[in-house]
């Protein structure tokens, strides 16, 4: 076991840069090392900071971060896809292609490890100086001619949890959505709602700098929730209830806020987490009583090398311009932690930090 | 305006007889008159009768009912598929074809009274001596030859309900499925099941009655939901959690039971109303922390001439026995009180009661 | 009954302006009579014309067309959704809304007159004085604020047609798609492509006029389909058959050239009609010798009021500029048969004309 | 390399028995050795044979056969699921888990050799001594408590592909659906319609010993193709066109039939395999001239541990009694050609024979 640089979570709102981060001297057949070029840092990292990883208290003193782009390294001798040298994608979520639930059209249900977003819980998270991952060829994807680092590195997270999200919702041509919290995740949802056909897509939010990002990825009304109506506003805005929802954000209450402006018949999707341990209510009433057809979906992000490599071709065919989200860059894994605090300071003016490993 | 005798709910676990049920003279030039043959009372008329009506007090000193076959009496100009005397399945919701919803695929979702099962709050329901259609092209199903009226008094509610509920479940082939309550639409639900290929069937319940009926109608196991542990027995028997899962009675935890039974990527259905104003709690944990893939729907009846004529298809080609579900009979409107009062007493042989209008 | 202009198709090849085109004095309480502002006429159009009518005969000395705008001059009293003056958009086939292949989901099966795009081969098409439609509440849409006449009148056939072949294609995000024969129509569905969230699109053209549109619209490949390996360059470039093919144009041997650019378990959409007579051939090689997973599905345009006002709602939010199709304009009912001899002609030129009533 | 026994075809309408069939010394660590305990030949075996492999000239003098059932008797050292005398059902078909195909939802059209149902053309199929396969935990499926070896083996290509049909088809409850051409897997395939809900169910074929399983197996009506007007007939009889077909035999003009009398808006779902050269002929007029929404789908084997882990459910259950398709039964592998020439003489007695290796 050889050991490296990597950033941890050493206990509540505390990061540090430890050097005996463990990485293994030979890898499987089917694995590959990949040198970072870029991370990004998530919510769900500075969550698990915040709460010194009370959820997953075995990630405690481990690697940290599961949003990462960068070069291959070594190689096992049954990749055939890959080569050392190729620039790629590295999946956030780790499906296991052989097992059940990938046959049952379900590979992202199956993962070694629901949170870090890698293969080995042992090991822990990709910012760390050398990264193991043990299936090559099923969960990096090669970063296409013409797509930049920045925008490869919105790819794992934001962009395979957005349209995945979006996916399952399926909004017809010309239905309305409303994205109820646009932060990161929520502004690529209306991305990924356009480009799913929607025509009224209402961004619901309250800082200047999302409003800006929605605007440009072709929200058609800007909504702040500040209002107290703005449910109202929504439905009489739309012309009735809306013919999707997508919780981005909103906390425990969020599911039955989206619930009041959709039409009977219609879909929620839900892309948050929810780790505080309170419950979900919901209100009957917004619910058609229980019968009102409405469906609730609680969608994780999408997984394996196709998915993000379809996210690539639709940046590569100019569909999609996930840098719109960097607000904040930064070079050197020394500079994560700094990254990081943006999120634990609910910085106003930050959407995505990415940082380059230069 | 005529008038003719129906039963009405007269306040709190009141139910009377009256003579003064409003028939209009004219009907419309789609309409039609059915005099009816057997009624069926449901748990939700018991459940308006028990509030006196609480949470739709229009309905108070109306007709109730909504389960009922009859003969054509009477036919508008503009109804060109049936005649009078033909004997008929009355649609339990009333969709509006001509409307913007059934356009949407949601017709179910366009009624003109959510509740009573009729096209016209001011007349009410279908316990009177002569019912009004609006639409009677649309809205109602011939009674196929070979079919008897027992048969056919369980399609407009217990056989369309369940049916719905499954074909939006969806299970595959082989795929496991636990039903949570086998009243009479929970049976129903596990015979949709089978005939929608699912493999291991678990009915939950507390009464022979109607664990006799569920064996009948293929379920695998028979549940008792009084076992403390009784969901670890399903998980356990099934060799992981179910593929799907349709609850049907169980209140405001029923969702949450539910859920605890369901695979990550698994899906939900709701056929329960919820009428107590308590809202509905889920735990996170159940429901995979938001992220899971676990579904919810909460589905309605489904309704109009195809999909009766679908159901009672099903009975005509010996695919469901729905008569099975009937427990008690009576013969003459003026027991249609008595009917009732078995679901006000919870009385322990009641699966369904039918009323002969002779 | 009165008396009106209209532009009838006379014979083959010929046609003609008559003043006795028939108009009913009354219309029914559903119903509406619509003066056209705009119309366009359609290959369909042309196709009837250049044959003479010859699979069509009873539509011979009837108005022809089906795709108009125009303001309500007068309105039933059972419509609800539009009154005299409005602008409104006219389907372009006529769904019965109220029949039994509605409730199955179908209501485009279900017309009372299959080619000519309106509600009564009696009457005929819409290029008269004045139109007349049975059901003005489920089949017209209104012109949303901001959307031109030259925009609207792209809708009823046009829109209508292309994005419900995209629906049904349903190409997945960063989905590789093919559009065969980039006309109106497949320009169209180069658009909905994109707006489904295609990857790369190829438009196999030959005309400079359209390849112009296709790019403006978003496809990333202009193929010329007389380079005699087409297929196998779309392949290569690909980088593997596509996962998606639409055919707007290519005569009988189109489905067999789709296939054989069409990865297995891909879906292959027709939006070609095929009058000939001659038999449609598929080589089993080119369809995985029947077991490849290959879908082929011939679709027709959508219908409906819902469905013209999402289309319509997609031009408001400046999802799609329909405008581009047109190359010429005109004005006057007279203008008709000019307009209708660039397709009979063959001018190179041509995407699609459109003539105002003034 | 070792030798063993196994039934090869030798030339045009020539089998013979072999004992230098190739088997490695060593397996890889995610495969495992299977001994025999029962076989079943296919008609595709029997068109090979009469063929002398002419489509597929690589697999002469090969061992032929995909339908066993056996034991294990060696394990690779990576097999998670299975041990060494596990009894199990072997895939049919060998899909790659680990492929973009799988990823995509079509895992079974990525594998290693299309047609003689194993991994590895080199080696052949599984009527040898012992079989070889490359990826047990994938790929194999235990025999559930109950089921019998002659139920298994009708597992991996009757009930796979049938059922893998009729899942495509999708019926809805009460949708009536034609099976044209009853042999095994016809008659399979009307077992699944049933179990998919379907009402009206017509088993199109010429041989008693199919009808009376056909009935056996829920047919409502047994349809002899001789009849000159036999589609007329079952579009009578079922009230108009059927909702949905399946093709199971009839040749190149089984596709034309089959849209002869489907409905506007229905799937047509072909099983048939077509190796004649010959093209597959469509008149436009019975595919609504390629605008009637009539889906035509060609559909192959389902294959790998979860569907046939499903099927064999189903089967314990008690949902398909697979064994009375089997007419013919034998003992040792000598009998195998004996068996596969009941299909190359057309004997009027046989559904599908089985040998067991005793």
């Amino acid at each position: 076991m050889k050991h490296m640089k990597g950033v941890v979570i050493a206990g509540k709102n505390s990061l540090a840069i430890r050097d005996d981060c463990p990485l293994p001297e030979e890898i499987c057949p089917t694995g590959a090392l990949i040198r970072p070029l870029i991370w990004s840092p998530c919510t769900s990292d500075a969550h698990l900071c915040a709460t010194g990883c009370a959820s997953l208290p075995y990630l405690l003193n481990k690697a940290v971060g599961h949003e990462m782009c960068g070069e291959i390294t070594k190689i096992g001798a049954d990749v055939h896809d890959f080569k050392v040298d190729d620039r790629v994608i590295v999946c956030s979520v780790m499906p296991v292609w052989r097992s059940l639930e990938a046959q049952d059209g379900h590979a992202k249900n199956r993962q070694d490890n629901m949170y870090a977003g890698n293969d080995d819980p042992e090991r822990g998270g990709s910012f760390v100086e050398e990264y193991y991952i043990h299936d090559a060829d099923m969960n990096l994807a090669r970063i296409p001619e013409g797509v930049t680092l920045e925008q490869a590195v919105m790819v794992p997270d934001m962009m395979c949890t957005a349209f995945e999200g979006v996916r399952q919702l399926a909004p017809g041509y010309g239905a309305s959505v409303a994205v109820l919290g646009v932060g990161p995740v929520g502004l690529m949802a209306v991305r990924a709602a356009v480009l799913h056909g929607a025509g009224n897509v209402f961004a619901i939010g309250s800082r200047k700098v999302c409003f800006d990002v929605a605007r440009e990825y072709g929200a058609t009304h800007l909504v702040d929730y500040h209002n107290e109506d703005y449910i109202e506003q929504i439905v009489r805005c739309n012309g009735g209830p809306v013919d999707g929802v997508i919780v981005c954000g909103g906390g425990e209450s969020a599911l039955n806020k989206g619930l009041s402006m959709l039409k009977n018949g219609g879909t929620l999707v839900n892309l948050s987490a929810y780790f505080g341990g309170k419950p979900l209510e919901i209100d009957p009433a917004v619910w058609g009583f229980g019968y009102g057809d409405k469906t609730i979906k609680g969608v994780g992000c999408g997984g394996g090398r196709l998915w993000m490599t379809r996210m690539a071709q639709l940046i590569a065919c100019g569909r999609v311009a996930p840098e719109k989200l960097i607000t904040h860059r930064y070079h050197g894994m020394d500079k994560i932690p700094e990254a990081l605090r943006l999120f634990l300071n609910h910085d106003r003016s930050l959407i995505k930090p990415v940082i380059y490993n230069d």
